[in-house]
């Protein structure tokens, strides 16, 4: 087999192992845990349906490729909850080192592009980049809240650090981040979120 | 919350069940089942990465998306083992009603628009289509194949069986038939895959 396909095939096994990487969030229906492969699959098609919501015209496709690989490197520096002041302080070093060695793995060409739209959605300048991690939040959001904000309870987080990362969904969606808004609201009301 | 947006996102709530969905496939590494949504995320990504393998140009978005819908009704219909002819009988009709519970959850045109992209998928015509479906069955002879077969010996099919499925991806990729072709005779030498 030629070397370039033996790469891709060696890059598409190992990505295998995003399965493994669980996250803080459960499934609907009071479900076990998400892992990433699931949570970025989900993201990918809520991007897809709900892009009539992106602040600025997007290129969809970008968006998508953006939410399939945005969590590959945790398949080395492990998922990291968003809610987590210690694990957030080493997460970008941790993260830049899986990047280096995971994406290495494909012919040159690709790996390069591989980065640059991990870099693009890692630095949310983008209207790309923006609306891709107004997914990362609200598609967690949205398992939680339907399961009674079971995920805040267990961590014992408060709206104001939840509202912390939230808020930044405005930025690629004003409509959807009003959304979020409501939704925060009526959990608070119910005491499933603490003020 | 108007009504266009409250659909999309019960459409969005109910897919999260095609995680639980599990296939007869299992992970690398001699690894649990593999679900539906990761199935589905896997094969995106290959696609994207192995698009210069297909036959014809093909608008990679597109076969992007069918393989992140196309297995949707399963959540309903569950998954029929590629090599069980008894369930292949019932699955038309099984995912046809499927299908139209669960699009139906989309506002219209968003509901046509899945529709056509998954009839696209099913009718097997089109250039994407071929090289989705080729991913569709690339995918887990890769998993199967980096676990010595363990899957078909499991359920005791024979070259013959797994050939006849395997074959179709000389549809969408004469290179990436080449490298299954290669990759079967191996196990076959090997005694993983009986004759």
């Amino acid at each position: 087999m030629e070397k370039r396909l033996q790469k891709q095939l060696d890059f598409i096994l190992e990505i295998d192992k995003e399965k493994n990487i669980f996250r803080q969030t459960h499934l609907s229906g009071h479900g076990r845990n998400e892992n990433d492969a699931e949570h970025a699959w989900h993201m990918a098609i809520m991007a897809y349906l709900l892009k009539e919501y992106a602040n600025e015209e997007v290129d969809i496709a970008k968006v998508i490729m953006m939410c399939l690989i945005h969590d590959i490197v945790e398949i080395d520096a492990g998922d990291t909850y968003a809610y987590d002041p210690e694990g957030l302080k080493s997460q970008k070093e941790r993260e830049e080192k899986a990047k280096k060695r995971i994406f290495s793995l494909l012919p040159d060409d690709q790996k390069k592009e591989l980065i640059a739209l991990f870099d693009e959605f890692e630095n949310y300048e983008t209207a790309e980049s923006k609306f891709a991690h107004a997914m990362d939040n609200f598609q967690p959001l949205l398992l939680n809240s339907s399961n009674d904000g079971g995920d805040w309870k267990e961590h014992d987080v408060s709206s104001d650090t939840v509202y912390g990362r939230q808020k930044k969904t405005a930025l690629g969606s004003k409509r959807l981040y009003e959304v979020t808004d409501q939704i925060l609201q009526e959990h608070i009301a119910k005491g499933h979120l603490k003020k």
